[in-house]
């Protein structure tokens, strides 16, 4: 039995869910990979908790549903210490980075998998910010310090798009990728494909809770290209900042603009899209008409997916069908695994 | 660098695109992999031909080419040196089995196999006879060698099926898998749709090469049986062979059947089913009639598809298209990368 030993940033949707995760696959995970996860150390914005024998999930979810943090962990929580301080004082083989993206600066995900990885602790993160700023720095750093970077659930949650374009898809030219890739935009677009507008659907998507009070980094392609910037680096092998992207969002979408596509027998999806052009690639994100028998104009709400043109393995077509927040911390358990395994 | 070496045994479809795809991809395994592949024996019908410092693809692509087996190729050649002879004196890293499937006793792949794993080597295979006939058995021979046991082309070709099934989904429960896992009954039944009968469908399948002389393989449903017992065992983590699954194929299928479907707004698929039914599964092909809306509907002639119903990841849905042998080629080469990395 291995124990892999991890410091966890960030106790949001998906952060919490990965605690829930931990607890439940305990038994899957000693069954099928003769591994016993260990949480020497946990960060949130109220401050962070050590512990070299194990912190209990189920302890730091009380503190939360409580709406304490883990300032608040019995003895051995601290107020006011920051992700960064846990990145350098726990000893953990894996540092898990779930902490809101901030496309700014990165921070403070950025530094704290800077030290992670300069410490030689394997690094898994959803955390779409610091791979967004810094892909090729931190792959190199990774790769210097003999660890992994892994971010599978960085894009499209738990559908796992990066892995089977990086490892299925490695020795393959990728002529085209297409994807909808942001949740919240396909859930606004096909309520609006069902009559609703752009302003309906967006407080619908808002109350049930898959839109932010600021919708602005879905709705206006940033997300959607975040990904793409992701895919580019990882995939595609091409170093690629969101400036090589154009964006343009769905606000000015209108249901007569739905209307006349479906007149033409078409759909309209927010697409990302990495066309090869020679030796690079254009890659964009715009509102996009696509015929009815395209696989991506099938996707409803609650689904994203992504196609790969490929020039040796045919058209390969992956979609997820996903209803909270757990597919994603899935992809994040996913990662684990594979960063402590040979 | 490092060099891998390989011993490849049988050169039909697959095993010929594989030859050619080393070549095409040699720059891209270099750059992407830091790997150069050298193809130390070669094994055919004919005999055997072995080099230590490597045999020239496009020299054993001209043989086979020229109606000649590896046994004429210059020098090395030895006529009717077997696999098994092969496997025993070969000096490689990875065999590659790509004979073709027999159910009987799954020779001459299954011994070839043994011997292989038995010598420290990891094999890759295409060949569904060994292991639908020995999964258990070759696995544990493969773990207990410390050497990997890879076929992620066995199942529905150039989709990584099984891949995203064990790595991706190893710490989910798969409550549901679905699958259009043979090409040749998916044609014919899309040729069926379009009005053509049985009879007539099959002729024209055979006619362009997507179905044997003898179709009993494909149309009695026996090669999806062989795909769903390798994911029982690979995916779903169960002992499994063929006499687990309740097979019917598509013989019986009349164009009326499919007419009255599609009254219903239905589509007819053969259908690799795994259901959850406590801590068992129950394991069945059979055409079935499923709604336009069900993903594996929408598969028209050309494709395969896969759908994972699961307890933490959603659903994931993956379906390819591919017009020749390459998909699985690529898939074996993808394997052949995997079994010699970390």
């Amino acid at each position: 039995m291995r124990t892999a030993r991890l410091a966890i940033v960030g106790l949001g949707n998906v952060g919490r869910r990965l605690l829930e995760l931990i607890e439940i696959k305990h038994e899957a995970l000693r069954a099928h990979y003769d591994l016993e996860l260990r949480i020497v150390g946990v960060a949130d914005t109220s401050g962070a908790a050590m512990a070299e024998d194990g912190l209990k999930p189920a302890e730091i979810l009380n503190l939360k549903r409580g709406k304490k943090g883990v300032a608040a962990y019995p003895k051995t929580g601290r107020a006011g210490m920051s992700p960064l301080d846990l990145a350098r004082a726990a000893n953990a083989d894996v540092l898990v980075e779930l902490s809101l993206t901030n496309l700014k600066d990165g921070e403070p995900g950025l530094g704290t998998i800077r030290e992670a990885l300069t410490r030689k602790m394997h690094v898994v993160t959803a955390n779409k910010g610091p791979l967004v700023l810094a892909y090729q720095e931190l792959a190199k750093l990774a790769e210097s310090n003999g660890v992994k970077l892994l971010h599978s659930a960085a894009v499209a949650g738990g559908l796992p798009t990066v892995n089977i374009g990086k490892r299925d898809l490695g020795v393959t030219i990728i002529e085209k990728f297409e994807g909808v890739v942001n949740g919240t935009t396909n859930y606004i677009l096909a309520r609006m494909t069902e009559g609703q507008s752009y302003a309906e659907a967006l407080k619908h998507a808002q109350n049930i809770g898959i839109a932010e009070a600021d919708p602005a980094l879905d709705v206006d392609g940033w997300d959607a290209a975040n990904k793409l910037v992701i895919i580019a680096n990882a995939v595609l092998r091409r170093p690629t900042t969101l400036k090589d992207v154009t964006v343009e969002g769905i606000r000015g979408i209108k249901p007569e603009d739905l209307q006349q596509a479906a007149n033409h027998r078409q759909v309209v999806k927010l697409i990302a899209l990495a066309e090869k052009r020679g030796d690079e690639y254009d890659l964009s994100v715009r509102p996009t008409r696509l015929e009815r028998s395209h696989p991506l104009s099938k996707l409803g709400a609650g689904m994203m997916g992504v196609l790969y043109h490929t020039d040796i393995n045919g058209t390969i077509f992956a979609a997820i069908e996903e209803s909270d927040p757990y597919p994603t911390a899935a992809g994040v358990l996913r990662d684990i695994v594979q960063a402590v395994s040979q």
